[in-house]
This record gives C-alpha cells, structure tokens and sequence, in this order.
C-alpha cells in the first residue's frame, strides 16, 4: 500500500549523519520538559476515570512535544529564570491535545501518531467532551498564572485556531482553492499556536516588544513551514515514520498545496481528475498513485518544500536580534529540522 | 405521537392566569437584555461566514437567555451600576451555546428548541469547530474585560461542566445508575453553568463573600430544578411547547431521574423492561407510552417534581439575605415559574 515516492530515496548512512536533529535543543531544555511532562500528568487528573484515560492515551502517547518544546526554548532564549513557563506550556499543550481530539472527529480519523485515536477507540462523543476538558483546564491553568497578557494571546489564538478550521472545511474538497486561501488556512489552524507558544516566551521574561514580536515571527514562519512539509509527507512518508497511513489527505480529499499546484498546472485531463477524485470522491483503485504520478511530473511536492524554505528562511532571520550562543543554535536548528522531515 | 401525560391536564384558563411568569422580571432587565443581544450579536462576527451563520442559527433562535438573565438579574440586585454585566452576560450564553452545539452532536439530534440542529444543517464537524470559537470568544471577552476572578469562574465552570458531560456518558444506557450519580451529573452539567452565571453579579458588583456565596446557592439550587424539570417535560410536554420530541431521551436510552426512580421502584419483570430499552436500546411500538405508563403507576414524574421543589426551597431561602424590593421579588417567581413548567 504504502508508496515510497523518490523524496525519500536520497536517504543514505552518510547523510543521516550529516542531518540536522533535535538533540542538542532536547537536551537543553529537558529539565524543564519533564516539569512540564510531569504538569501535564498532574492537571489531567480528574474523578471522571474516563478523562484521563483518554487524555493520557492521546497526550501519552507523545508525539514531538513541539509548542512546549518552542515555549520553554524561547523562554531559555530570552533569559528567563522563573517557573511559569511550565505551566504555561502545559496550557499550550492542553490547547493542541484539545484541537487534534476534536480533529479527529471532524476528519474520522482512525490513527493519530500510528495508534489508534482517541475517537476510534472511545468514540466521538468522549473526544469532543474531554477536548473540552483540556480546552477549560488550559483556561484555568492560564487564569492560575495570573497574566491577562498571556490570557489574550492563548485566547485569541484559540479563536483563529477555531476560524481556521471552519475556513478548511469550507475549503474541503475544492481543487479550485487558491494558494492564498489555502495559506490562511494553515497559518490559522497551525501556526497561529506555534507563534503564541514562542510569544509566551518573551512574555514571561518580560521582554521588550520587539522581542516579543521577533519570537511570534519566529513561531508562525516555523508553523506555516511544518504545515506545508506535513501536507508533503501525507504523499511520501511511510505509515511507520509519520504515524498515519500515505494518502489519508487525498482519500479525505484534504486540499494541500501540492494538489492545489497540480491542479493549476494541469490539463483539462488532470483538472477532471482532481474534481472526481478530490471534489466528488469518486476514487477508484490507482487513483493515489496517478494522483502522486501527477505531482511528481508537475513537481508540485518539491515546490512545496521550496515554499516551506521560504518560511524557514524568513523565520531563521527573526531570530537575528538576539545574540549568538548555544539555545540560539539550536533554535535555528530546528528550522533546518522542520524542512529536513521531508528528505 | 405526542402522548400528553396527565401532569398536563390541570390547565385552564384560570390557572393560568395566576401561573408565575417572566414578565416582571424580563421588563427589569429589558434594557441591559438587549445590550447583551447586541454586544452577541457584535462578537460573534467573523471574516469565516459559516460561523455567524451557524452561530446565529443557533443564538438568534433565542431560547430563553435564562443564563445572561440571571447575570443581569443578580448585577441588579447587587445594586450594580456600571456595564461589565452586559459582555460577561453575553460570555455566559456563548459558554452555553457551545455546549449546546456539543451536546447536539453528542446526542445526535435533530431537533434543537424546535428547529432543525445545526449539526442536522451543517454537520457535525461545523459544530464541534463553531463551538470551539465560541468557547475561545468567551474567554477573549473575559480577558478583555480583565477579572481573574471572573475568569477564575468561568474556567472552573466549563471544566466541571466537560467533567459532567462525560460522566453521563458513562452513566448512559444505565438505569442502575444512582439518584446520587444522577444529580451529580446535572449538578456539573447544567446547575455550575447557573451558579457562575449568578455569582457574577455579585463578583461585578464587588458585593461582600456572602453575597456572593448566596446568589451562587442561588444559581445552583435553581439550574438543579431546573434540569430535573426538563427531565420530566421530556416525558409530558408536547412538542410544540418544548421544542423537543415527547420521548427523546427515551428513544436515546438517556438515564434521568424518572427512569431511575421507575427502574428501583418496579419489580423484575419491569427492571427488565428497562434493561431492554434503556440499557440495550431493543425498543418496538408501545414501548414509550409502557414507559410513562409505569412511571405514571409509579408516580415518579410528580415525585420528580417534588425533588425539583427541594433545590426550589433552597434556591429561595439563599436569597434571604438580600433586602425585599421587585427584583428580588422576580428572581423567587423565577424559582416558582421553573417548576411550575411542568403543569
């Protein structure tokens, strides 16, 4: 089922090596990380067995803990040597797990991260309620904190988050879907979280605005690129690496840029195609692979990478006002990380 | 269908005209209402134009605002003379309105104050996503108005509230399930949502702890009541007046205090009957009017009524700290009118 597509064939020992990892900001920060593992455990709890039972199933099971990961970087970056940056990345987690449970229901998925998701196991109607739960207990974290800054900075991402995804599915199914629209989308339902998960920070370390406004910059570049190589990898990885079977975005008929780009570069042949295919749903055995045929002669995954090193680019250099040194680095690394996923 | 119980005969026109209403109450707070019909209507725009349409389907059906009433209603007997009820009365009602769109596709209604659900129009990813941003314009209405202590409230309440929504999931299907279960589940599911809406005006209004104290007795004893109503009219009211199909929590197998005190009550040939069409949902013709048939021998609909009156009497004497004058007059009709919807 799973087909490799050439992305993944320049894959060697050598440049394994040589490929920019997450060790170094890993350990950096795993002190902290812990804290905010641990803060996590500790504020899932409740009397109603099921919550965190299901919570733990979906936060648990991992993932790249990447926002609080981006939260207590930047804290680190910006100085910053109290404790409130755990809860608070505990809260921008609690805000993330929230969105892919009712994710979930929303695309039906059955896998989220290789296992079975939450709303598979459980059904849908546990998932909306404890997406709730952690959604309410983020608020009360955040309220805990006592900063009405960080308050509007996680409320008002919550709402973009929450528009973005509206404004996907009003998009779904529609080849047609412009590059711009297709851009809102992911810097609303994605990035928005990545810039306010770095925001905060700058904000707890109380730093002046422009490194607060360097650090959202960071985030949301950040954010946009790893959208665009995740909508990639849904056309290359293999079900092992990335957690979800290929082709789940074109059975769902999800439009990512690499099917809007080979929509706009195709013929009227290829243009019928994706309306059968994405539009109406009507696909039929071969239809991934003639749809992966078509963006690969269009090179419309590779471009996608290309756009993706654009926000990589844009995102490197807004970290530029604060001074060299190892967090930095690693910062930068990260950025490199993100786009390398697709190789 | 629609299978009137005898609860409903006692009408005529002479009873109702001596029946409690909102009347009184609804002209004291008119003015400050229709600020807060405004100040939703204002704030519930977005550049993504499902969400003010769905959002407004939903909201602009009106229902009966009984949560913003109660904010506006406790500010003004609070002596409140300033306009932070008017936005924090419209974050209550966008609290509840997104666990009104939550609940719908929980249930998987169709009806909802009778007319068609949104998750019946738009489907059920429209209303997961709507009441996400709903939820999140909530808390940026909090932040904005800037209380923690506001804020303190509400992110308690919509936590206990998902904690209660998933506790009747477990309980669902069950008519084993204890009357102890069963009130705390409407206690997190429907009566915090009122003690918050309550407190508020006292919070608002910089009022003494006690006052405080005594209108959230006030909100809880009352939304206790007021669910353990909608229970009964589940089972005797007619579509029309309810906005519901008679018998839908039946037909969903839903455990509420009838069937509960049906289920202990009756003998095993009875509790079988239960166990089939509550537990295993095997229902056929007749089942429904067998249902409020043993209900009925059983008296447990009025005696429903009767453990409403209880939180009534509490509800009522929490007030008793607050000087006589008409508007506190109208908040103990408001007691009297929540249960006298079941005649």
């Amino acid at each position: 089922m799973a087909t490799i597509v050439p992305l993944n064939e320049k894959r060697d020992a050598e440049a394994e090596n040589r490929r920019p990892n997450l060790d170094a900001l890993l350990a950096q920060i795993d002190g902290d990380l812990r804290k905010v593992n641990q803060h996590i455990l500790d504020h899932m709890k409740s009397p109603v067995a099921l919550i965190p039972q299901l919570a733990g199933h979906i936060i648990a099971a991992g993932g790249k803990r990447l926002r609080p990961v981006l939260t207590l970087a930047s804290a680190q970056l910006c100085n910053y040597e109290g404790d409130r940056h755990i809860a608070l990345a505990a809260c921008v987690e609690f805000i993330h797990t929230a969105t892919l449970l009712h994710d979930d229901v929303v695309d039906e998925s059955d896998l989220r991260r290789g296992q079975a998701s939450a709303n598979a196991i459980w059904g849908n109607e546990a998932s909306v309620l404890v997406g709730d739960f952690l959604f309410s207990r983020a608020f009360q974290l955040m309220t805990a904190d006592g900063s009405l800054d960080v308050l509007r900075i996680l409320s008002d991402a919550s709402a973009v988050i929450a528009e973005g995804e509206v404004l996907q599915l009003m998009t779904a199914n529609e080849p047609t879907t412009t590059e711009e629209a297709y851009l809102e989308v992911i810097r609303s339902k994605t990035a928005t979280l990545f810039a306010a998960a770095t925001r905060i920070g700058a904000v707890v370390a109380e730093r002046p605005a422009a490194e607060e406004e360097a650090l959202e910059s960071y985030g949301m570049n950040l954010g946009i690129a790893f959208q665009l190589i995740d909508d990639v990898l849904d056309y290359s990885a293999d079900q092992r690496a990335l957690g979800k079977t290929v082709g789940d975005d074109f059975r769902e008929g999800k439009v990512t840029l690499p099917v809007i780009l080979a929509y706009r570069r195709g013929d009227d042949t290829e243009r019928e195609f994706w309306h059968r295919t994405i539009e109406r749903l009507e696909q039929e055995d071969g239809d991934l692979e003639e749809a992966m045929r078509l963006m690969t002669s269009h090179g419309t995954l590779t471009d996608t990478v290309d756009r993706a090193r654009h926000y990589c680019s844009v995102a490197r250099d807004a970290l530029g006002i604060f001074p060299k040194g190892p967090i930095k680095q690693s910062m930068t690394d990260l950025v490199d990380f993100v786009t390398d996923r697709a190789y």
